[in-house]
């Protein structure tokens, strides 16, 4: 198997985690004639991966100057996380970077906000469910003591089966009808859908406008709103009209979670829990130990684990942005989620709910191959049952539509499908082609009918 | 007024002009509080204008290392472009560089094509006019010899009026219907709404693919295809949705012109007059010289037209991508010319057909700012004519009607309308907010109805 690995040296103790310089990488080559590097180490984002794409990761240990304004982070108590003051984490990407606010009340602080608005005019991206709640305290923000600036709003209908062109060219016909330059600011003020859409908007309006994310679902605030993927849905598959394009800034404001449904709350917990899994095993374990925590919706815990789900994210977003490689494991669950989402029908299931039972047929798969023992398999199930997250697909799903589906995947290259799978200890993964294709068969006819 | 001009060193003859390395820029600061600079003098693309957004120009003398596959340019005579061997002029932009072949017969020369091939599958996006002449022949050039490659097409109704999202919609449906993924390459095979609108499809498909031009226009060839601005249009105006992406390159021949209908022809010079009107006063001389063999389609002065269009248009590109100033003032006429081109309704006049109109405003109000002298005015008239281009707007236009679409122009910035204007000897304009409105006004009384 053509494989490389990306791990830290050896550590001493797991405190040497903690220190934001210790960003010495060890490369082994498993065939490094299937490898071709392009660049230097400390780029690895231009690593190109061979036809099967095999890149195997522990990256969990592996910590970046990202992360330098929230640094001791494993050895922080969840408590210190929420204080007024809100938490920064950089996203680093060259002239591109930008912060990740985070904290409690962030959207009473206009000044924040208002420092990355560029132009004199707004448009805020939002949805029906969302406006009422939280449009108000937006356009205050945007506007206090700053009269200059004005503010338009779109507000579309809420729901994934709406991420899609027609109702994406309602934004262009507001901004157009309100005739914003390209000195204009669009504000995502919402979950993944409003943020994906709103996100391609500002990359397509005018050939590019400045774009800021306010999420309001734990979905977004952990996943979505950051690192610049954005996009809508084709009828045949999910995502697959879009952009990379990054905003001027992350603004989550916690509060926000107040307001937010118990079931869009665990679907948001998915993508926390597929972090630790991908890698970051110290994670994974507090969420066992505040699974109770979180699901009550104590603030100090969604606080901590919204901070480390970002600080993982704007890791791997930094070192592979366009996802050449890296980037993709951030997709655990995804192949078969999408397949879900899709299959089911858009919306039916929200987007988190559908990535829960593909990690757990991701996790399935991964054991068939002998690549995990069953104590991993048991802790995810457990870990999904106490987010209250389904563990399987619905029962419509048939082999045939997760093939149909899976085949116009992203990760399909020259027509082999390359997956996210577990492999090792907890919080070790591979992106790769290079499985046996009995196991996938074996995963899809466990989970679903013939 | 606040401007800025960039200018090359007094030459103490023409014929320095032709040296490559010659880079010497004289800033000249008219009002330096009024413009920042961010970075050095070899990047002018990062001048932030100010809100009048004035930046004199006069580069038609700045030659850059882009053009160095074809130095001695004003020194080459016509007769020495058309000879078998392309000739290959470089768009530079770092990691984003390019070549453009320009040459008789370059379809036979698979090599060219496939060594810009990324990938497997190739989807060759041309429309019903187009695909019967030359579809084949791109097949041919793209899998002689290479049978691994897979080519699929879609074919789009021809024109203007079919720029839109729905017709869109239809690349995106092939490419997925057919599993493309992201190692696929798309061809752009045909005018500058083909180039348009298959680049802002790849920009978009699985967030970004490889993209290929193949322009058959002269319009394409000289200017559409060059630069990567790709985009739709909307129902309120020209180019409003699309994004700024590269393709891996342009290749260019020559022989396509044959089959071009004589209103296409002098459709795409309008864009060639425009290089000499903004920058380049010898080449409109070189044109005023020889219209009479450009009309006749005399290949080796077309191949010349081409070429240094393509120079110009590479140059620019090269120096201000995303159009932060320098770039704007390709759209001499431009801003007049979307007005009639969305008024009058899309593909009633063909894009050059009218900047053409557009351009004789654009000069119009500079004579009346007296900015120019009226022998410039009359030479751009005569030269339009001679192209069979038309002189004026259509009869049905009103003031209303070009202030309504002029007012969602993308050079609107803070609700102020920026022009290119001309200024100075021929071969010099501004990019300029900063006119008396009292000359905009009378040229659109003078150019159409009240």
């Amino acid at each position: 198997m053509a494989s490389l690995s990306l791990s830290s040296k050896p550590s001493p103790t797991t405190s040497s985690l903690s220190t934001p310089n210790s960003r010495d990488l060890i490369l082994r080559f498993q065939n490094p004639n299937s490898i071709s590097f392009r660049s230097s180490l400390v780029s690895p984002s231009s690593i190109e991966l061979n036809r099967t794409g095999c890149c195997a990761l522990n990256a969990g240990r592996v910590r970046s100057r990202i992360c330098a304004s929230s640094t001791q982070v494993m050895d922080q108590s969840p408590s210190e996380t929420s204080s007024g003051v809100p938490t920064i984490v950089e996203v680093d990407l060259g002239n591109r970077s930008y912060p990740i606010y985070i904290g409690s009340g962030i959207l009473g602080q206009p000044e924040l906000l208002q420092r990355h608005v560029h132009g004199k005019r707004v448009l805020v991206v939002t949805n029906n469910t969302v406006a009422p709640l939280y449009l108000d305290k937006v356009v205050d923000a945007l506007t206090k003591g700053n009269p200059n600036v004005s503010v338009e709003s779109v507000i579309l209908p809420d729901g994934e089966k709406y991420k899609n062109m027609d109702v994406l060219m309602k934004v262009f016909d507001k901004a157009i009808e309100s005739r914003l330059d390209r000195r204009c600011t669009f504000v995502a003020l919402g979950g993944g859908v409003i943020g994906d859409m709103c996100g391609y908007a500002a990359a397509s309006y005018l050939r590019g406008v400045n774009f800021i994310q306010i999420p309001t679902t734990v979905m977004a605030q952990v996943d979505s709103s950051v690192g610049g993927k954005t996009g809508i849905n084709h009828r045949l598959g999910k995502n697959l009209i879009g952009a990379f394009y990054q905003p001027q800034c992350v603004l989550i404001d916690t509060d926000t979670l107040n307001t937010l449904p118990d079931r869009e709350l665990a679907s948001g917990l998915a993508e926390v829990i597929k972090y630790g899994l991908i890698r970051d095993a110290k994670f994974f374990e507090w969420q066992e130990n505040n699974m109770q925590a979180l699901m009550a919706r104590d603030p100090d815990a969604l606080a901590y684990a919204i901070k480390r789900s970002c600080e993982n994210k704007a890791e791997v977003v930094s070192l592979d942005e366009k996802e050449s490689g890296l980037r993709a494991t951030l997709n655990l669950g995804h192949t078969f989620g999408h397949a879900i989402e899709t299959g089911f029908g858009y919306g039916q299931w929200l987007h988190g709910e559908a990535v829960a039972a593909g990690m757990v047929m991701a996790v399935d798969m991964s054991y068939r191959l002998g690549w995990i023992d069953d104590s991993i398999v048991k802790r995810v199930r457990d870990i999904l049952q106490r987010a209250k997250l389904p563990t399987a697909p619905p029962d419509t799903m048939t082999v045939e539509m997760f093939k149909a589906v899976m085949a116009v995947d992203k990760k399909v290259a020259d027509g082999l499908l390359r997956l996210i799978l577990l492999k090792g200890p907890l919080g070790s993964c591979v992106f790769t082609g290079d499985y046996d294709r009995k196991a996938l068969d074996e995963t899809l006819r466990a989970f679903s009918k013939s």
